[in-house]
């Protein structure tokens, strides 16, 4: 397996200016696994409950993601309720129901345990810890995580992120793990703890990706309409690593094109509710729409010898 | 007179999380004209008053910028004073004396009234079109407004947009004068009411030029240390009106090297308090910084015939 990513599958209600949804199909995992499924196929771990519905199984199926690590266990599915401000850059979180999820084991199959690429989405630390235990000898290990977790568990959160090769952050996660305000010095403390790439996402102001000798700043599509930005953060990662496990190209310049691939993928995802836009995604569609970026942010030197 | 511009001159009392200055040179028309003086020699239209130095005159005059449209008069010169949040995003005003920009009519020396490229700063509309009839047939008008004029004098300022070429205005004000949250919708409706061009500043997150066909986004730098950000909205809009100036290109490439210019200028500016960076930056800096950016911004195709 090329790639493999372990995150929450969940039933997210969401409600946006632009209308309702409940119990859609989300959580990071799924968001990932879809968007990098556009590049590889990717292995899912992750838990739901016996309430998860077939034609879910069916649409990542269809997708291209491997289930063989999702585990189906008693109970139900974990659910998180939000209801996004009209900017859609603030939400308020209405209810977060741990379900099956509070007793996970991440266990991987066997064909898991070689992958070469390794995405640790936002669950416990000492869960990353586990996942991570049970690859053999990953190329690269890209991690997400969030205030909760910065704050709660910051020593199980430091002791993965020395083995982590990517970290994925927004600015304010960034600040609050380093202590440092600004982003130049927020990068170089998560460097300084593990991560050789500090990856700082933006939302609608785009990203930052910081590596050894490289720092790429990027700005983020304009869309005609944000429908609804859940899984958008996921979305990016699924994109930028599904790029990277497809190319086999950790050179700073791939890395700029994985962040811009990373930011096609987020931008289909947020003009629908759910996968509704993502799922139907085609090869071409990332294509055309990496040529538009390239268009909308491209210019010319000064001609002056620059 | 291939550049005029009219606007405030000030003295500024500033405070942010790296120092205080007291009465330091500010105003929109200086920090306009100094940045604008690396391209052609910039006229400007103000008012100061019997207390304004010297060596402020002199500063600018070393620089470059024609002060015949400055007017001395009995009186303050115009003082503001704020202070800074610590993230350098928000400020809180503590005065503004209007002094002698109260009373203040602005007449063009016959020289600017052939003016090519017109930049009206953020004064009362009226007094925006005061100058603009004052200058006979110009290329190129910007302009710049705030959430004050929008809120009081609507009409006025709708009226003035009418005959302007470029509207330069942050995202909360063009969502303000338009009522439209999405910025591609608010510069629809900006250009519908009269300016071809509507650049949006988004301060650290860099600007998006909307015009005729073309739209370009950008990021903004990321700097080391920002000390202190007054000014940094004018000298962006100095150094984008400095380059067509000189340039004398109004297509839409130029228009996105403009950008980058204005951007490459609002850096230096922010780098320090007042003019004290601004003042000394050579045409090899800007060129080095434009560079810069340039690296910092770019990546190539996918490779997939994009």
């Amino acid at each position: 397996m090329d790639l493999v990513v372990v995150g929450s599958v969940a039933y997210d209600s969401v409600e946006t200016k632009w209308g309702k949804r409940d119990n859609a199909l989300g959580g990071a995992a799924t968001f990932f696994s879809v968007a990098a499924s556009h590049f590889t196929r990717p292995g899912l771990v992750g838990v739901v409950g016996d309430d998860f519905r077939q034609e879910d199984v069916a649409l990542m199926e269809r997708c291209g993601v491997d289930l063989a690590g999702l585990e189906r266990t008693a109970g139900r599915t974990f659910r998180w309720g939000g209801v996004y401000h009209d900017d859609m850059n603030g939400r308020d979180t209405i209810f977060t129901e741990l379900n099956v999820f509070e007793a996970f084991e991440p266990k991987l199959p066997s064909a898991y345990q070689n992958a070469q690429f390794l995405f640790l989405g936002n669950i416990h630390p000492s869960l990353q810890s586990a996942v991570l235990e049970q690859v053999e000898n990953p190329r690269f290990v890209g991690l997400d995580t969030m205030n909760l977790w910065i704050d709660i568990s910051r020593n199980e959160l430091v002791n993965v992120l020395e083995r982590v090769d990517a970290l994925f952050v927004n600015d304010e996660e960034a600040r609050q793990l380093t202590g440092k305000y600004n982003l130049r010095d927020a990068a170089a403390a998560i460097r300084e703890m593990g991560p050789s790439i500090a990856v700082i996402k933006r939302g609608e102001y785009g990203a930052i990706v910081f590596s050894e000798d490289d720092i790429f700043i990027m700005p983020a599509f304009l869309l005609e309409r944000v429908v609804d930005p859940t899984g958008a953060g996921d979305t990016f990662a699924g994109g930028f690593m599904g790029h990277l496990a497809k190319t086999q190209d950790l050179t700073p310049s791939n890395l700029r094109r994985a962040a811009v691939v990373g930011s096609v993928m987020a931008s289909f995802c947020v003009e629908g509710f759910s996968l509704d836009t993502l799922e139907g995604v085609s090869m071409d569609d990332v294509t055309r729409r990496y040529r538009e970026f390239i268009e909308l942010t491209s210019f010319e030197g000064l001609g002056l010898g620059e």
